[in-house]
């Protein structure tokens, strides 16, 4: 009985998850290892190899295995190299030859938001567009772009970075970890979010539930909490967040014309209180000719199986 | 003696011309017809047909022509419709059908800055290149964004326009002609740049040139002319035009990643004094990874023939 499968492995500066896909977009099985465990990249991929066997061999063994899709901080899809991957332990390595060698199959890696729009367009909300944008919201705001049905990769593999987009250029816009100011991640990340929500909560007098959070350790959970109740502040912190969104979202319409804006991560589990602003502003500024004409998409792939299938989805190309 | 020629034909608002072009990417003969004069579009492409016809039978006949590549303002390559074109006598009509229909040979049509963009990748300083962002600094500012050796059309045909990317978002930015606040066409256009002169002589003490011209008629060229006499003002005024510019093409590079972005029209016959503060400004604001390795580039195509062997290049197609 042939039932081919692939690995999809999502490498994150913590843990790595490592999955066996099938052609349906099914996780069979996963397993993972700790990412900063194995100062040498070797041993990382000698343990990726042995917590893989445990779970392929009774699946039916590897020769049921066709590739191997990786989605990897900083990976270049042309070149199958991690580049300057700063929270690895190894941050510059030809990661997909030396996959490759080790498991004895194709390996393809790139980087997380591109293999989140890979899964999105084989599994997701953009199963059958041609032509979106994925935006994914986390520790960092990255982005993959599809054009024609294929991951947009520019000259030098590394399209795509709409988190570094400048979404503020006044003297006074947030200081990056990019070491620039004013990018969109600045403002849409997790930390980004958690930034504004302590300047509204200290700048207003009016009355908020999320006084009584730690402002240290805010998320958009607890901001969605108090929109829940009713909390206006909470809400003006996500009206601020989506426009910021919106306002550039309207400006990569511009570029590439997408059928459909597909947005992943922690903040868009905060539903319409998140995406009303967003709505809002990409179509009070976009070009008149996409008023009202594009998407705006929240994933709805488990967030434990997204990064695993997106990555998967480069093995069957 | 078999010599293949297409037509390409340069839609402007005021004048269309039709050119004769080989292989090679010679024009071999041009004519024109005035685009305002025809208030039915029949009478316009009837009028194209007999201009056509008198410069295609002495080069060997209609057997020779292969195709017809047609740059249209708000030209849709997908639908062959010129749709809402505003300073065109027929704003919305099935331009390449018909074209096709009366000329009996292929027609496919795009908007002109698309159309520089193929003819600088088929004939200009893009030769080559499979990634590279082409920038039509105009009466408008127009952009075609090459992505893998193709122009994105994106989902409906309409994708790169990027001369309406929001450039300032301040409470003051400049109003465009959209309809909307802060486009980058607002200060790059050729109505821009006079613009710009405008405001910083009006506002400056200094002695300037730019004093004794006409400031309701000013151009790039009178601008130019003071700067390469020393004029501070002058300067000043390519700077900031420059440096708006520049900060766009930064984030444009977060977005496709491209060897190289193309500049073409008026104001790029002012060389360096505009090209200097251009690159700066763009590698200043670009994310680091890209600094000082996406290559800037004037087109070198004869203005003149530019247009036309832009629109032929897609008859080749």
């Amino acid at each position: 009985m042939e039932k081919p499968y692939v690995l999809g492995l999502d490498m994150g500066g913590t843990n790595s998850v490592l999955g066996v896909v099938d052609a349906r977009g099914h996780v069979l099985a996963r397993t993972s290892v700790k990412t900063q465990a194995y100062p040498r990249i070797e041993d990382y991929i000698d343990a990726l190899w042995m917590e893989a066997d445990k779970v392929v061999t009774p699946l039916g063994g590897w020769d049921q295995v066709r590739g191997i899709g990786a989605g990897v901080p900083n990976g270049n899809y042309y070149t199958g190299r991690i580049e300057q991957a700063m929270n690895l332990p190894w941050p510059s390595v030809p990661f997909a030859q030396m996959m490759s060698q080790r498991f004895n199959l194709p390996c393809t890696i790139t980087n997380d938001a591109n293999a989140a729009a890979m899964g999105e367009m084989t599994y997701g909300v953009a199963r059958g567009m041609k032509n979106f944008i994925m935006i994914t919201l986390g520790t960092g705001v990255g982005s993959g772009i599809v054009i024609d049905g294929k991951v947009v990769y520019g000259h030098d593999g590394f399209a795509g970075e709409l988190g570094h987009i400048i979404a503020d250029r006044s003297a006074n816009a947030r200081p990056c970890n990019c070491g620039r100011k004013g990018c969109l991640e600045a403002y849409c990340s997790a930390n980004g979010v958690a930034r504004t929500a302590k300047e509204i909560v200290s700048t207003t007098t009016q009355p908020t539930l999320l006084r009584n959070v730690d402002m240290d350790h805010i998320t958009s959970k607890d901001v969605f909490d108090a929109a829940e109740q009713g909390d206006d502040v909470a809400k003006k912190i996500f009206d601020f967040t989506g426009t910021m969104l919106g306002q550039c979202m309207a400006d990569f319409i511009a570029f590439s014309a997408p059928e459909a804006i597909v947005l992943f991560g922690g903040l868009t589990k905060s539903g319409h209180w998140i995406k009303d602003p967003i709505v809002k502003a990409m179509n009070e500024n976009v070009l008149s000719l996409w008023k009202d004409k594009v998407q705006v998409l929240f994933s709805d792939l488990k967030e434990s199986d997204a990064a695993v299938l997106g990555a998967s989805a480069l093995a069957w190309e």
